[in-house]
């Protein structure tokens, strides 16, 4: 298809996929005179995975960039693929504060008790690590522990996603599922937390 | 204290803090000459308040200026503090679309079927409605049901989260509560979910 129909397909203005295009989002049309290229169903579901991780990720389009790079990298073993995707998503390494180095140590005591075998440098234990500085701000001396009851919310609704997983994904296939699950579920666990929260208010008596 | 003082106890720096005192997001100290101010432990408590918002929640200054407002308005209701901090986080209303009108159908009929006492106009109900949207895209036809799993789980936590609000909250206090265990809990989610994939793909033998 030509990038106008792209366009309407996907519901983006050329000028939007103009820009992905020059960004290295969107891998180039065929090519098929000077002006005109060609662009197929890769190009739709590439659309689609980048406008969940700006729009519903609210990913800067750096990060974005990082986890197509995961895509579009030589073969690459095929457990190493949803780690690396999983990593590209960041955030960025916190603080080399006394707090944070404390609270990361106190995350890797969760995971060796837990088992779980995660990377030393997985961003998510700074994530936690992070969360836990902020909570002990504003709850000095709240214990690591307090963190552990949504390890096993989580490892629950994981194992659910991860035995629904479509079956014979290629390379860029698994990056798009997990990516795509991750933020869309992020979110979605998200907003019925907050709804719990406000039906909780709405029936509280005190 | 001095403003340097709050920069030192706070971990920022006086420009950062004379930026946040510009943007409105924290109250003028008590002016003792034309130039000083002193400052207590409730302008400590905002600057804890607001980095959780801009750095763990990765909310953009002008929602964190709309959850300060909260604070800040006159007297509220109780029950109605919680409910407005909440909104105040977003995110904004998404499209007016065909496909995002169905899917914010499809969640008000969750919301239905569970009974939770939420307003109509609960920016989270477009979140689910949005991610549904996206989830739909890649996965066509996707059932609303696939969201309920999350809405039960999230469900146990925020009853956890509640009962150990602390007591004798004032306004402020309750603002503080609601939004700093919003953006500290869901970062703690979703970093344990990744963690909770990585270890999976991990063990994965296929």
């Amino acid at each position: 298809m030509l990038i106008s129909e792209l366009a309407q397909q996907s519901g983006l203005t050329v000028a939007t996929i103009k820009f992905y295009l020059r960004e290295g989002l969107l891998p180039a049309g065929q090519v098929t005179s000077r002006t005109r290229a060609i662009y197929g169903q890769e190009h739709l579901d590439r659309l689609r995975l980048i406008r969940a991780l700006l729009d519903v990720g609210g990913l800067p389009l750096a990060t974005a960039r990082s986890v197509i790079e995961v895509m579009e990298e030589g073969r690459v073993d095929r457990h190493d693929v949803v780690r690396r995707a999983l990593y590209a998503l960041g955030p960025d390494r916190g603080p080399e504060d006394d707090v944070h180095r404390l609270a990361r140590k106190d995350v890797r005591r969760l995971l060796d008790g837990l088992g779980w075998l995660v990377g030393s440098d997985a961003p998510a234990i700074d994530q936690l690590a992070h969360a836990l500085v902020v909570l002990r701000g504003s709850y000095p001396g709240a214990p690591a522990d307090a963190l552990l009851p949504y390890a096993a919310v989580a490892q629950g609704l994981a194992r659910d996603e991860f035995a629904r997983q479509p079956a014979g994904l290629d390379q860029a296939g698994l990056v798009a599922w997990a990516v795509t699950g991750t933020v869309v579920f992020e979110s979605v666990l998200a907003a019925w937390r907050r709804l719990a929260h406000e039906d909780l208010a709405n029936r509280d008596d005190s």
